[in-house]
């Protein structure tokens, strides 16, 4: 049922005002497309939440636990998104770790988003974010809680013609949307931003890594501006077109076309042909 | 009572799991010196958090409120901590700020760190933290939830026999403690390091620049080596005097003795003679 929520498996369990994933944003989260009771990028959100783990030095939820709790939620449910938060668990003043620690795993499920039928047909437009991303290769990649700059980066517009904003690092290369990957085709290749200093790897954006041939590097503005196809990938999402950002504009393109249909022969759910609601 | 929590002002009362502090880090803290029912620091905390609330555009507690909420769990106490945390509060998914929101305001009482006489007489040990500070101007000098790097450098060492750990930037520049600002005494100058990119501005950090000629810029590792004197500041833990950081060693001089007894006079609570409990 939306708005169902487990902490440590518990319904109606609680959260210590102590958690350092409250104190410290100390911990990582998970956001999963579900659909008619499957949770279908589970692998691939359970090995980004492994890294983050071995990162962090906080204990991996066991996983059959995980998936049985999964499925307690989502049981019956046509459409809605499965957030897992795992934080290092309840523990003094102090930013030492304690040891040994007892994580905290919060399972709750919240609405799908909407979907519109034209952004997936004509592409959307992105906004400029003036707030830029740190680099810290310590954090890079991983989903940590840490999330102020992309809570920032969002706050900067309202206008709901923009679909997403277009987050930049200290030295002027595009990295990805506040809530998404980006790729580019520039001469009929696909690039997609290094995540080594910033960013987050999507999962989605691993699925489009897996089934296509991808150079990874530095995306900059002479880039975008020279590129033919320009789309956002999101486990939620799935592939959004980019039309329009600063002054340039963008037509839907053969790659981001191709992949949209290769992703949701893939990943039915994603197909809004059949999923949007708005 | 040490242990005492309010939340949103109730005895007992319970943090969301959907609360943004959790979620994203959205939100601040202060960590409060408590002293015979007063809490010295108080003004210098409160301007700190205005700050932070300004900059995440998150509303200021009502600050009559907050007071009697520190003056119900302080009463009586001879030695603590107070923590503070205000959030964003209570939201749903996705990274834009709910509008309205009603901030989540957290006051516990935390048991006073340990002091040790010799600490301050003969100075403490550094340990070179790995972790790097990110360059975030956006979010520096704000005491904001988003501690990861903290977390991750203070998780870097064990050995008692250091007394905190020095943090620097990703171009080399020393920034501060992993919870301590730090200071140099070079040709009988003292320096502070600029808080522009990352760091935190500490409550005791801005009394010192209050009280004494401090120059703000960068620090150096030449800097430092040049250095005649060296010590942190912490509104708990008052000025420590370092002595010993990579291969150098320092002994404890006259500015830092000087300051050590100024500000003694003026937050007695901070007077390891008469508080040193290890």
């Amino acid at each position: 049922m939306i708005g169902a929520v487990l902490i440590n498996g518990i319904e109606g369990g609680r959260v210590s005002p102590q958690d350092r994933g409250l104190a410290y944003g100390d911990g990582l989260f998970e956001t999963m497309l579900v659909s008619n009771g499957a949770a279908p990028w589970w692998d691939g959100h359970v090995a980004r939440l492994r890294r983050g783990c071995e990162r962090l030095g906080i204990e991996l939820p066991d996983l059959p636990v995980l998936a049985a709790e999964r499925d307690q939620l989502c049981a019956g449910v046509t459409t809605a998104v499965l957030k897992l938060i795992v934080t290092r668990g309840d523990a003094g003043r102090g930013y030492a770790p304690p040891l040994p620690s007892h994580p905290t795993r919060i399972v709750a499920l919240h609405p799908a988003p909407a979907r519109r039928l034209a952004d997936y047909r004509d592409g959307i437009a992105l906004h400029a974010c003036r707030t830029r991303l740190a680099m810290q290769p310590a954090l890079a990649g991983i989903k940590h809680l840490n999330r102020l700059e992309q809570v920032l980066a969002r706050a900067e517009w309202k206008d709901e013609a923009f679909g997403e904003g277009l987050m930049f690092d200290g030295d002027g290369r595009a990295v990805c949307a506040t809530a998404a990957n980006i790729f580019v085709v520039v001469d009929g290749r696909l690039f997609t931003p290094d995540l080594s200093r910033c960013g987050v790897e999507g999962t989605c954006r691993a699925w489009i890594c897996a089934h296509e041939s991808v150079s990874t590097g530095e995306v900059d503005a002479a880039m975008l501006d020279a590129s033919d196809e320009f789309f956002l990938a999101s486990s939620l999402r799935g592939i959004l077109p980019v039309a329009r950002f600063g002054g340039r504009q963008w037509n839907v393109g053969p790659m981001t076309r191709t992949l949209q249909e290769r992703l949701w022969q893939a990943v039915p759910a994603l197909d809004p042909r059949r999923s949007a609601n708005a």
